[in-house]
């Protein structure tokens, strides 16, 4: 049965792959040091125009997030991120097992303002006793959200200029970077978001790679011992090539960028066409993910035929369901889908 | 150059490639309930003769030790290992990074024996104030073990004895699994390891994949919510395919083992090398890791030629310094080395 | 200057006092079980008509929250608490510390519903992707809560029996517990607390004592090992004798809510001061803890008098702050308040 | 029964009771900022001659040992200490507990050498994969040790030396400072091991304090938010008043020297007793716990009338067993002791 479900359904996108057995017998070096891996790290500093930047190589998006995280916080810090984040909300605890709350803000279609981080900060440091709570230590959001959508330019620079003035990090989430830079909507690139944060990530998972996702410290400020961080994580991979490998091929010849854009074209084919059959969208999301609202007899009917996620019940008749496109999908499957509802 | 550095040098094995790129495009569920996954799995229960058994793939032996030895034992527990083990000694501290204390016993030649483990347990139940210590919970041995040493089947019978006498599990890390049981003075298999012990892990990595190790539990007795914890360790991946398909192709056709005995039988080339040429064995090794003497001028003339791993310092002329074969190393690549020596 | 700022301003009760006096150069054995710390725990056995229940005395009410949480929790859960509970905010992370997530529920005038805790476990287990959440494991109440209003019998009964549904625990902190159940508003007793939940504290330190609050299991729950977790924690006290006397003395003759009910005495003299001069309470609280809206200027007046605590801003001209009574509070200085505003 | 078994079976020296008697009612602010707790910290760094030193109180050993190393560690970091160490085995996995590893060097006689300190950092760095296995991070003694014993000025100095090289801190534990202080075989005073360690505690459970230990940074080194990773492990008192002015008493006129020199003479007598009459004593203690060696039916007619440790089997018919001397022996009760053997 054809799956709208999410964006990791597939292995990789056939050059990643094709990568991959290339350079299959090559002897190389362990741990992210061999070749692959170097050079993957350069041709992503070159197309963020920040020489100075570091780049390591992960496995998956919540492994990011629990280092990344782990790695900046002092002990007696947590992190600011939006109650519908995905470090808030569906890594089972990841954060907190390593030892740190997330400190959750409400957020509006799955994004936090720079406002109510520096309310909440005020306020923090406005309290006598602030000495006996969790301390502010970072910044998370998303790019895209978890619901499909995207900060401005403007949004992101007063969320760095925010942390700046508290003197902490700013973090992106860029599980589906790719998926948020190309769309029509953004009025960023990915040289903004290095610029605006200090450390980000690249996904590969749901952008043409069998797995990894590439962590970008902008600042100069990978932590001492990363590497024994990861380690210690449990997050160090033996065959850092694994992840080098796929990661050069994404970057090269612009490759994750235009199989970012064919996931876009068929989400705004989908979106249109949801939109001219009379469906009302939960969301108005520019990216990947669409939500849709939809009846309980429709998506019945629906789901014998395709596979899709639930994602919220509206009303007794209605809930939203969500389809997702990814740079493997093809757009005979999309017009299966809307000649279907 | 040349490397005999280690056994993750290369890529997987060609086969297994293969199996990623044709089933490359099949769409799949996320996080290990793909086809692919539940198919390995069925495998490995058919090949280990153990219906009842539950099988999870992981990334990386670091991370598989971390997060079965974090779900089994309870919170007020250590882990009995040898003082030589990996858990004890290059995990980057990863055990008690998840709080848990590593209970070392000095190891001979890498190995524990069931005796110490008991004598242990009788001192510390002996004590009467053993509530204020660190509880044993589990004991960790590794098959084969970091000196390329292989435990009997007695050994590993009375290890499982003891562990049976204080009611904890018997956990084998298993990341050469296929180079110990393929091993000449192996005197057990791999239903024996399923029956001896409480888990194990078969190690893929090293072992004929890109990544992956098969986590088997053997005994009912995958923990609650086993899947939560996997997650909550940054360990889970989304596409759970990608594990699922090597091992679905390494336990198909005896693949697993087929190219362990390639690895043994360019080991035991190398091994029989040396020591026709007057080079004494720092330990005698039935399996894929050789630990040769030279004198550090001789190690000075082979580094320009070949790369190896450098292991102790003898005395001051004299360095243990270790050769690795795999699936991977070429015949011609032995014979260069033999050449040199 | 006279202080209403706390319930800890001062040591402890006389008589606690001088029972230490009395006991101080008995011998006694270490870690709780010596024979006042089981005396006392006989006496609160006795008085909360739980014969079966078991006693462990703590130093403080963090280090109480901290301990019991982690000991009573799985690894992958989590406890439900309301936004304002002391474990939410004012622990400075000692939850996360141990692993483990903080769920927050919004609170109202401190306390959550047994409605709200059923919705969140029904929408919980409703999600198909609930593993990759953290499991609620556990139900935290404070009773008073940190704003000193009390749950009803029918309120404490309906958690209760949703904390059954779900198979969790439900805990109550006590570290106001007198304060709580002598009130005029209060209808329930220390039996029904024992009864309701399945582990509660007795707060000694703001009731009485130097320091001390008492653990109790009221379900032949006490978890396994629980003495090694404390001193994991680095909770035990060598000389247990130190709570154990001052709990004997507490619940010996009453002594723990006779204090209590002079405490509440002086509080309900303070609130009846404050409105009869005009002032508006914030929280209508029938226990030892006041709030009242004042204007600035009177707080500025005022505060060069006596001291007392700062809650929150209500608008421009407005804050509300906090006045406490405790089981030291004297006559004459509720008098002396009094006749200041 | 008379009671030899440690050192903290009586309440606390008259006179530390007698000024919280005296201080009861005084009203004071929380969490360690009280008058006395101020005043206490000032007369420690007035004895210790160490004006810039920060003074900070705690409530007991494994929780000192806890919160100071976790707050001094870096994540990735581990401390080294003797294998007989309080932190080794006898604090439940508090360390571990709190994510980080106790590197274990063999001990001599409760003694590790600044020599073993450096081969062990030395091959540590020396290894080409360090960045795989825990970072030294502090190094951890107790003064006096375990055993009794004492480190010479020497050897203090030699540990500062090995610690400065790898710039780790040397951390000193003083559960039972006092009675190492003043043994005729201390040659150093207090001044000293404030000037040869980076931090290091003054123990009050075991030298007439009821609970209590005072944490002094010496080198301006106090960690950032110190209240705050208190607070998060559970450890920070409401009434710091408690430890603040047990401390303060301690610390006038001489009072934990004065008390400790009581404990060493009882010791000495007692020591000097068993050899008399034939003893052999297991260590050479020259401060306040005396190791002695008797057979098993010695053991078993003593036990009748006395209360002491074992220690450890010798052999089939020797043990060693142990008898400590405290500020609160009584010299009738060690005549009474040396009558019966």
């Amino acid at each position: 049965m054809i799956s709208f479900e999410n964006d990791y359904s597939e292995g990789a996108h056939e050059k990643v792959l094709a990568r991959l057995v290339q350079t299959n017998l090559d002897q190389e070096v362990g741990y992210g040091f061999d070749d692959f891996s170097l050079q993957a790290a350069s041709k992503i500093k070159e197309v963020i125009k920040c020489p100075e930047a570091s780049v390591k190589f992960l496995v998956g998006g919540t492994q990011t997030n629990q280092v990344v995280i782990d790695a900046l916080l002092k002990k007696y810090e947590g992190v600011i991120a939006a109650d519908t984040g995905h470090v808030s909300s569906h890594e089972a605890g990841a954060i907190e097992h390593s030892g740190h709350k997330v400190i959750t803000l409400p957020a509006r279609k799955g994004k936090i303002t720079a406002e109510a981080v520096d309310k909440y900060c005020e306020e923090f440091y406005g309290d006598v006793n602030y000495e006996h709570m969790v301390i502010p230590g970072m910044v998370y959001v998303s790019y895209p959200t978890e619901y499909g959508t995207l900060y401005t330019k403007n949004e992101l620079t007063k969320l760095s200029d925010v942390c700046q003035k508290y003197e902490i990090p700013l973090y992106i989430d860029g599980a589906r970077l790719g998926y948020g830079l190309v769309s029509e909507e953004a009025d960023l690139n990915i040289t903004d978001i290095a610029r605006l944060c200090d450390v980000f990530y690249i996904g590969g998972t749901k952008v043409g790679a069998l797995c990894g996702e590439a962590v970008v410290f902008t600042k100069k400020n990978e932590p001492p011992h990363f590497l024994t961080m990861i380690k210690q994580h449990g997050a160090l991979l033996a065959k850092g090539r694994l992840t080098g490998v796929q990661f050069l091929e994404l970057f090269s010849n612009d490759l994750y960028f235009e199989i970012s854009r064919h996931a876009l074209k068929m989400a705004k084919k989908m979106k249109e066409g949801f939109v001219a059959k009379g469906y009302q969208l939960h969301i108005d999301s520019p990216t990947n993910q669409q939500f849709v609202i939809m009846t309980n007899s429709q998506i019945e009917e629906l789901q014998k035929k395709v596979r899709f996620s639930f994602w919220e019940k509206l009303d007794n008749e209605h809930q939203v369901v969500r389809f997702v496109t990814s740079w493997a999908t093809k757009e005979e499957n999309v017009d299966y889908l809307l000649d279907l509802i």
